[in-house]
C-alpha cells in the first residue's frame, strides 16, 4: 500500500464518538478460539460489550488460570490476561461474565491442538517465485458471493478501477495448477480480511475485522482450504499483513478501548510520508512524529503500536492466522511507518512460535542503506535489531529499469544495475530481499519498459536470476500493461478469471502469439529456476559492465549459469576472455531459452536483450 | 589526485631495469634520522647503495640494538631493523658498513629528542575551516627556486596549465596574515614533497623523495618554518599524503628493492577506478585486482602496500613527517586504492604516536554508503576497522549543488540535500567528514553554479553551517571559476601572487566591487563561525524541505542558529509556526550577514538564498 492509492474522499471524524446503545452485552471476543502448546504460554482477550467491565470474569479449566483482568478507559471494553500452562489439553471451557443481579454473560472458549503437519509454515525463500495477485481482480470463483447486501459496499462494478470486481478465494484455487505450470511457487495475496468500507473496498488494505475473511472473497475455513489445496500441490501461501493501520469502520476504532488505542491529533494529521524522519539522526521531532503517527488515509485509523494492548491484539492475531491456516510467510504493509522498538519484538515473538515462517516488510525508499536500515543484524548501526528479515527490495527493482532505459553513465545506465548491487554489503542477508519489477501500486512492467518486448524479457530474465526471492505481477506473463497513475489501471482483471470473459488467457488458446511467446518464455525461465539451485541459492559473482554489457555468474557445486545483458543500444560481440576467472575451461554453454548450445569465446548479443547460459563444464580426463 | 587529471603522456616502462653502474656504495639511508622516546620502538632503515647488501652492519650505541639485516633480492638494497629503547638517550651514532678488503662505509645517525611543544600536531576538527592551495599556484614568494637545473622540467611557463608556475611555500608563508583575516584556521597545501617528473611535475601527486621538500617549493627547514609561522598565527596545517603510487623518477623505482615493491603486469594495467569493487561482496577477483593493483597512471607506479617493506617505509616516512613539522593532520590521497588491511594498521600506528593528529581520506564514490565503507567504527559491517576518521564528504557536496541546481522531486532538488543528510546514520561521527564545494580536481565552486551569485552566496553558508569540517579552495572567496575538464583550468595562479601581477587580489584595493563582496560575504561567515561553538560542534537539526525551502538549526548551550536556503525559484515567505520546536520562545533573530534584527514569524527570502539567523533567545524573567 503506498499513499499513492490513497484517494479515498468519504471523511469519518473518529472524534466524535458513536452512539454505543447497540453494542450486544457480549458482542465480541478476540482471539476467537486459540491452541495449547504455544510457545508463549500468555494470550490476552480482549472483550467487547456494553458496560462488560462491570462485570466479574471466571474460568474454571485445569491449566488455563486468568492473570490478570484489565479495565480500560471504555467500559465497553475488558482486557483480560490469561496463562496456559504447558500442562493444559486441548477443550472447551467456559467464560463467565458475572454482575450482581444481571443474567451471566458467557463464551464458550475452544484450545485446539497444534497441527504440526511438515508442510504447513514451510517459509518462503530465494528457492521460491512469489506470484502476487489482488484477490478481487484474479478470478471470480464463486459469483454467489460478490454482492454482500450486509456490507457498506454492495455493489459490483468491473469498469469502475475503485469498485468491487467480484474474485475471491474460490478464483485463485481454480487456477492453482496454472500458476504451478508458469513456475509460480508462492502465492501472495493481498489481503483477504474484512474490509466493510463503504467504498474502495477491493484493496484490502483497511482491515475492519481482523479474524475474519471477507465474505466477497470466501469464509475462514476457504481460506484455510486455499492454503491446504496449495500446499498439496508444492505451493505455498503468504499473508499480507497491515500494522500501522485499520479501517475506520473496525469495530475498535468506531467504539474505541482508549484514546491512546490510535494516534490522535488536534485536527487531522497525514503522515508526511518521509520514511527518512525515521533514519536521520539530526531529524526533528515534529518531523518524525507526522511520520509515524500522522495517518496513512482519513479512512485508515493510524494504530498506537506503543499501546501494549494493541501490540498484544496485533501480534495474536497474525499469529493465530499462522496456527489456524498454515501460511509460510508475512509481507508485512508501509513497514517504515510503523513503531520500530514494536515490529522488532512483533518479529521475535511470531518467530518463536513459527521459526521457519518467513517475513519480509514493504520498504518503498531511496537507496540501499535505507533499505538496510529497517533490516535484521543492524548492519548499519541503527543501534536495535529490527530482526525483520528481507524488504522489497525497489532499490534493485528501480536499478534494473535504469540498466534497460538508462543512458549509460559512471553509475548511470546498467552501471548503475552494477552499483546497487555491490551495495549488497550493506545487508546482513541480500538474498532474503524480495525483488520484483513492479506490484499493484506500481506502473506495469510492460509499460515502464514501453512496450519493448525485448527488455521486457529482460527485466524478467535479470528478476529470475539475480539474487534474492523474485516475485511476478499477475497478469505481467500475458503482457497486461498499464501505468500506476493517475487512473490505477494496474490493476484490473485477468482476462478469463470471470465466465463470460471475451478472452480466457489462463489457457494457450485463450493468449494471442505475442502473450504465448511472453507466457512461454516466462514458465521457460521459472522452471529452469526451480530446478536449479544455483539461481536460487548459488553463489553471484558479478563484473563491471564493460562496454554496457553487463555479465554476472551465479553458481553452486552443480551449476554455473552466465548472465549476460547488453545494455547498448546496438548489437555487441562480447570478447569472453575478461572473464576466465568464472568461464575457465567452459567452451561451450547451452542458451537456456533457445535449448542451443552455443560457443563461448567470442558472444553475439543483440541491443538490450539478455541470454542466460548454462556453461558445459568439461569433465577432467581420467 | 582523481583520474581526471592523469593527462601525462611520457611513458616509461618499469620492466626494462636501468642500468645501476652510477649507484654510490652507499647513495641513501632513510629515514634520514629519528627520535628517542617514540611509541613504537622500531625502526626500519632502508639503505641504498651498490651491492651494499654484500656488507656487514654495525652500530655501538646504548640503547640502540640491531634486531636484523634483511637482505632482499636487490643486492643494492639493506633494510636494517633497529631496536630503539625507552632509555636511549638523544644522540648521534655511527652505522659502519664494512666488507673485508674494501674500505668501510658510514653513516652518522642522529636520534634527536622529540618536541613537546603543546601548539604542534593539534588535529583539525569541525572548529576548523580548510583552506586548500596548490603551492605552485598560490604565490610565488622567492623567485630565486622557481627554475632548478637539477631537475628534469626546468621550464617555468604560466601560461601552460601543465607546467610550472612558480609558486613555493614562501609565497604562502607572505599570505597567512590574508587568510587568518578571511576566517581560514588550516591550510592543506597539495603535496610539497619532490616531484623531479620530466612533465606535469607542479601537483605533488609523483613524488620522488619522501624525505625533501620539492627545491622548487623550498627546503625542509623552510617547510617547517612554515609550520610554525602558522601556529604561531593560531593556524593549522594538513599534510597531503598519497600512500598509492609514486613518480616512476623515484630511486626505489629505479633501482627497485625487489620485484613485489609495486604491482607488476604482465602489461601496463591502468586501474579500472572503480571503488565499488573493493566494496561489493560480489565482485569479482579480476575486477578487484585490477582496481587496487591497477596503475593509477603510467608515471605513477603502484606500490604494493602488502609488502611489509613498503609498509614500514610510507608509515615511518609518515611519522617522520609529523615529529620534524609538528603538522596537524592528514589527508589521505586516492584512499579507496590502497590496501584496506594495511590503511587500518597505518592509521592505529600514527595515531598511537601522535593521538590528536587528524586525518581524512579522498573519496569520491557514490553515494553515503560507499563513503562509510571506509570509515572507522565499521558502521556499515565491513568487517574491520578502518580507523580512518573522516573522508572528504563529496556525496553532502554533490547533495548541495543538487540543492542549488536541481528540480525539486521527492529526493531531488533541496531534497537531495536533506536525504543525504537523513544518512548521516551511516557514520559515527559525522562532524568529522570534510565538507567542500571544489578542490583541484574539480570544476569551480561559481562555475557550477552557473555564475549566479545568490547560488555561490548559498553554497557557502551551507559550507559553513552544516556539519563537517568545511573546506575552501584557493580562489573561490575572489570568484574565480572555470571548470576541471577538458583543460585543467581550475589550477590557475591567484592573482597578485607573483610580482608583477597585473591585480593583486590578496588586497582589497586589488578585487573589483563583486570579488570583495564576494571576500566579505565569505569573510563575515567565516569569522562567525570561528567564533560560534554551535556550528563547529553544536548540534543539528534539520526539517523535511517544505515548499522547497530547507531549514535547519545548529545550536549548544551558548547560541543557536537558524538557516533558510529557498531552493524555489522565487521569492517566498516562510511561515515559521511548524518550526517551533526548534524556535520556542525566540521572536526575534541576527541576520548574521547583514548584521540586522529581523522577526522571526514569517520571513521573506528570495529565490536560491541562504538566510543564516542567530535567534534571540529571550531571557528567563526572574
Amino acid at each position: 500500500m503506498t499513499r499513492f492509492f490513497c484517494l479515498l474522499v468519504t471523511i469519518l471524524s473518529l472524534f466524535t464518538a458513536p452512539l454505543n446503545a447497540q453494542i450486544p452485552p457480549l458482542e465480541r471476543l478476540e482471539p476467537t478460539f486459540w491452541w495449547t502448546g504455544m510457545h508463549n504460554p500468555n494470550l490476552q482477550l480482549i472483550v467487547h460489550g456494553n458496560r462488560i467491565a462491570g462485570r466479574t470474569v471466571k474460568i474454571n479449566y485445569p491449566g488455563v488460570k486468568i492473570s490478570a483482568v484489565n479495565k480500560v478507559e471504555n467500559a465497553n471494553y475488558l482486557f483480560i490476561d490469561l496463562h496456559i500452562a504447558p500442562s493444559a489439553k486441548p477443550g472447551n471451557f467456559v467464560i463467565t461474565f458475572t454482575r450482581p443481579g444481571q443474567k451471566d454473560l458467557t463464551y464458550t472458549y475452544l484450545l485446539k491442538a497444534r497441527n504440526k503437519a511438515a508442510n504447513r509454515i514451510q517459509g518462503v525463500t530465494a528457492k521460491d517465485l512469489i506470484y502476487l495477485l489482488m484477490p478481487d481482480r484474479f478470478a471470480n470463483g464463486d459469483p454467489a458471493n460478490d454482492v454482500n447486501l450486509q456490507m457498506r459496499e454492495k455493489g459490483l462494478h468491473r469498469d469502475s478501477m475503485y469498485s468491487r470486481h467480484g474474485g475471491d478465494i474460490q478464483g485463485i484455487i481454480n487456477h492453482l495448477d496454472y500458476l504451478k505450470d508458469l513456475g509460480v511457487t508462492a502465492i501472495w495475496p493481498t489481503p483477504e480480511i474484512e474490509n466493510d468500507e463503504p467504498a474502495a473496498s477491493y484493496h484490502g488494505y483497511a482491515v475492519t475485522d481482523h479474524y475474519k475473511i471477507d465474505p466477497r472473497y470466501g469464509t475462514n475455513e476457504l481460506y484455510r482450504q486455499f492454503v491446504a489445496a496449495c500446499h498439496a500441490k508444492g505451493l505455498k501461501v503468504i499473508k499480507d499483513l497491515v500494522h500501522n493501520h485499520v479501517g475506520t469502520e473496525h469495530y475498535f476504532i468506531q467504539d474505541m478501548p482508549m484514546k491512546s488505542w490510535v494516534h490522535q491529533w488536534p485536527a487531522y494529521t497525514n503522515s508526511n510520508f518521509r520514511d527518512m524522519a525515521v533514519m536521520d539522526p539530526h531529524a526533528s521531532a515534529t518531523d518524525k512524529k507526522v511520520m509515524l503517527n500522522g495517518w496513512f488515509d482519513r479512512r485508515m485509523a493510524d494504530l498506537n503500536q506503543n499501546n501494549v494492548y494493541v501490540q498484544n491484539y496485533l501480534t495474536q492475531n497474525h499469529i493465530w492466522w499462522v496456527e489456524y491456516a498454515g501460511i509460510d510467510g508475512f509481507r508485512l504493509d508501509t513497514y517504515p511507518y510503523n513503531d520500530g522498538a514494536y515490529m522488532a519484538k512483533w518479529a521475535k515473538d511470531v518467530t518463536a512460535e513459527f521459526p521457519r515462517l518467513s517475513i519480509f516488510g514493504e520498504t518503498l525508499v531511496w537507496s540501499a542503506a535505507n533499505q538496510a536500515f529497517f533490516l535484521q543484524g543492524d548492519k548499519v548501526g541503527r543501534g536495535m535489531d529490527t530482526h525483520l528479515p528481507g524488504v522489497t527490495d525497489g532499490v534493485l527493482k528501480d536499478a534494473i529499469f535504469e540498466a534497460l532505459n538508462g543512458k549509460e553513465g559512471w553509475t548511470d545506465g546498467v552501471n548503475r544495475l552494477y552499483a546497487v548491487l555491490a551495495q549488497d554489503f550493506l545487508y546482513q542477508h541480500p538474498n532474503r530481499n524480495v525483488v520484483f519489477l513492479d506490484n499493484h501500486d506500481m506502473s506495469r512492467l510492460l509499460s515502464v519498459v514501453n512496450e519493448d518486448i525485448t527488455k521486457y524479457r529482460s527485466a524478467l530474465a535479470l528478476l529470475l536470476t539475480l539474487r534474492g526471492i523474485p516475485q511476478l505481477y499477475y497478469g505481467d506473463e500475458i503482457l497486461m500493461k498499464n501505468y500506476s497513475a493517475p487512473d490505477g489501471l494496474v490493476r484490473e482483471d485477468f482476462p478469463g478469471g470471470w465466465r463470460g470473459d471475451k478472452d480466457n488467457k489462463f489457457l494457450a488458446s485463450g493468449r494471442n502469439k505475442p502473450e504465448n511467446e511472453a507466457f512461454n518464455y516466462l514458465r521457460t525461465l521459472a522452471n529452469y529456476r526451480k530446478n536449479t539451485t544455483a539461481l536460487q541459492t548459488g553463489k553471484l559473482t558479478q563484473f563491471i559492465p564493460r562496454n554496457g554489457i553487463y555479465v554476472f555468474f551465479r553458481y553452486d557445486s552443480l551449476k554455473k549459469i552466465m548472465v549476460i545483458y547488453n545494455g547498448a543500444d546496438k548489437e555487441q560481440e562480447l570478447d569472453t576472455a575478461y572473464y576466465q576467472e568464472q568461464i575457465q575451461g567452459a567452451t561451450e554453454a547451452k542458451d537456456i531459452i533457445s535449448g542451443k548450445t552455443t560457443g563461448l569465446k567470442k558472444i553475439k548479443i543483440a541491443a538490450k536483450a539478455t541470454l542466460v547460459l548454462e556453461l558445459i563444464i568439461p569433465k577432467p580426463a581420467n
